[in-house]
């Protein structure tokens, strides 16, 4: 799971390479999948990179000038050259980085829709130079439904580099849709005998059915059941921490206290949020603590679904809870300095760290993933955590997310980023971020659109 | 997952009724990954209970007096008529049984091999007079490789009760064959088109493959992810507590003392009993607590692979953490009598449950379904835990499971049970066993065979 699920990263003693090689026709989600995997591959501490063959592509040469779709058929043989040498290219560096382990997986984004394509793969993830032989395994995206062809064309493709400022949207659907032609005469899907002994999964028509293949070893079995988890369809998770707690005011750590009058006010403002937004079927999902289960209960009957997860408890801070971080200073002084020297790994004595609690966490994350609406009541650290895979963070910065009390953000993802907004409401809380000694700016957001911050 | 992977049981308020009907020709295996996952969805909280249509076969009638193999013939009209009888017996027991919220789980343990009894089960799954109608899913268990048709035949169905005793084994092997090809003739596998409605898993050469169609919701996932992950390879798991420890000497709970002298002499024994094991690829997993690190570390250099997982720590016992349980009676006399009422459910204050520590562990679970070879060393209470799943014990018992310092339990996984054998190693210890104020027999394991208790 799992964990291995559950340590990913700091324990893993024997761990080999794995290359994921996407396989299908322009337009099958590739590299949707590629940008997931990624995000969720490293998130767990598995250290993932995509290596997307089409920036290769357009690095060589301007493919405008080559004949656009033309350059896609196979007769074109300078075009065809061109193009393996981009392939064999990207392959080299992606050996180079799990050669030198600074990688664990790598991600083969192109189509490899032919056998010679995956035999060459196969035959590289084999060469007797590697470090360690590498375990390959392929991803292909079969999809025959037209409305999902065509809104990923018209989503995505016509806003890629190779098109976007370059001709108009009809022109570049037209050419796009003559691309996947020239492939489609090449096409060889992975099958059940001929590929009998390759690993592999095939994702039909974005989710709807799987074929799954000869799975081999733990990255796989992952990669696999998050697949099968992730879905396209429109919705928004909520994020926010309980309401003020008596704990909060006088700055103590962890604890179990119940809400302050302005967290109680705060409660009462988040139903008249959830009540304006009402939303069908919404989830809510909390920690298991009293000023979380008091947060929650004031939006109860808005809620088809409340859960309290332990899971969603704050970071345990082991003998500094109850703690303020000025008795933390005073009594622990080296581990004082120790948490801000790495502040991801850095565990609580008896308690734990960042780190452990993003191992706690990723059944969340799967769950999150699988569901539509939901509203997640916790704290600061978990919530830091949650927003980190959502906004693909670096576990440095991860730490350092600022995660206001009275604040709601609100996700809603897309298909390479995720959307944030954060609505801060009028109620007056203390402030319990604590930025990095050395830094200057304490957060910043990825989102897609400016981080939007209003008050509701 | 998950959760719902980690709260399963608690906190599920809109939980729909699930059928889970295996689809398959006879020995297919569908009694074994019925008996899996009935086991392992009751472990992780959600109520399952099988229903096999054989056992309402072999009570409705002799099959031997009705003609054996021709029993199953098709244009046998009278064994046709009870066939469906029995079929439509076990149904209503199956929709009582989740009408009366006893179980949210129904496993249809039968051939369901024709279109006509598939659509007979849905229509049951959506009748109007079920208080919520029921979610079905169908696991289908394909299988062309005669090797393991054969072995599944000879292990499994010469001992079925129909056969057993009544004529020798070629002769019932015959006579199975024949039941076979009298399915065959009817036989209309789940199909991707002419089923699209309804949701499927099928399990191709014993997992060599799946083809998983149309998944709906949390129990279907979570199955699915299991089928994914178990084996029938031959393999042993060992389980230990660390060497005793100082805190066990002096009575105290939880805490992260070192091992005794007595815990050291444990740790090499210990390793002189794994190297006469002599196992190729050994996987050592640990808790993180310092007294569990120095029982691997002198194993260390068997295993292939050791890691250090946090899920596997103690449970933790919160406030009480490193009083006696003298202490913990004089100090929480209420705490303490709760504990003794319900143990599983008994959560310590700021700790944790048994029922917490499972689903903790769950992850483990599934990870060790996935392996070979595994020896874990963890603690008394995760060990309960962990054996409880394997030795298929009731939530009631698993608290009270005796699991005593200085032993390695062997768990040998069979088809429809587990072996386990006990290796006692005289090493003097603390007991740290306290039994049920009430109760008579501390434990019992339902095991194969006899717990054999041998030492080294």
């Amino acid at each position: 799971m799992f964990t291995r699920v559950h340590q990913y990263s700091t324990n893993e003693q024997v761990r080999v390479p794995n290359v994921i090689a996407l396989v299908g026709l322009p337009a099958r989600g590739k590299t949707y999948i590629s940008y997931k995997l990624c995000r969720y591959l490293n998130w767990i501490g598995i250290k993932t990179r995509a290596f997307n063959v089409g920036e290769y592509r357009r690095q060589a040469c301007d493919f405008e000038k080559e004949g656009k779709a033309d350059f896609f058929d196979h007769s074109n043989e300078r075009a065809v050259r061109i193009r393996d040498e981009c392939a064999k290219h990207a392959m080299e560096d992606m050996g180079r980085y799990l050669d030198s382990k600074k990688g664990e997986v790598a991600v083969f984004d192109a189509t490899n829709t032919t056998r010679p394509r995956r035999k060459m793969l196969l035959d590289f993830c084999n060469r007797e130079d590697h470090e360690t032989k590498f375990r390959l395994f392929f991803i292909e995206s079969v999809c025959d439904d037209p409305d999902i062809i065509d809104s990923n064309i018209t989503e995505v493709k016509v806003n890629s580099p190779d098109y976007k400022g370059r001709m108009t949207e009809e022109q570049a659907k037209q050419d796009f849709l003559q691309r996947i032609e020239k492939y489609s005469a090449q096409y060889a899907p992975l099958c059940e005998e001929k590929d009998a002994e390759l690993s592999f999964i095939k994702v039909i028509n974005a989710g709807r059915s799987f074929f799954v293949h000869n799975v081999n070893g733990h990255v796989q079995s992952r990669v696999v059941y998050f697949l099968m988890n992730i879905h396209l369809l429109p919705r928004s998770i909520y994020l926010t921490r309980h309401g003020e707690s008596e704990y909060n005011k006088i700055g103590r750590l962890g604890g179990d206290s119940p809400l302050s009058e302005n967290g109680v006010c705060y409660a009462h403002k988040l139903r008249k949020y959830f009540e304006k937004e009402n939303i069908q079927d919404l989830r809510i999902w909390c920690s298991q603590k009293i000023r979380v289960a008091q947060t929650a209960n004031h939006l109860k009957d808005l809620a088809a679904h409340v859960e309290y997860w332990k899971v969603l408890d704050e970071i345990d801070a082991g003998i500094c809870e109850g703690l303020t971080y000025e008795d933390f200073e005073a009594r622990y002084p080296k581990q004082f300095s120790e948490r801000d020297k790495d502040k991801y790994h850095y565990r609580y004595p008896s308690g734990e760290s960042y780190e452990d609690l993003v191992a706690r966490l990723e059944p969340v994350i799967m769950e999150l993933e699988r569901q539509s609406n939901v509203l997640v009541i916790s704290h600061q650290a978990t919530i830091r955590c949650i927003l980190a895979y959502f906004d693909n963070k670096k576990r440095e910065e991860l730490p350092y997310l600022n995660v206001p009390l009275h604040t709601v953000i609100k996700l809603t993802p897309k298909a390479y980023s995720c959307q944030i907004e954060m609505f801060k409401f009028k109620i007056d809380a203390v402030d319990t971020y604590r930025a990095k000694p050395t830094e200057e700016l304490p957060w910043e957001l990825n989102g897609t659109e400016s981080n939007l911050c209003r008050s509701p």
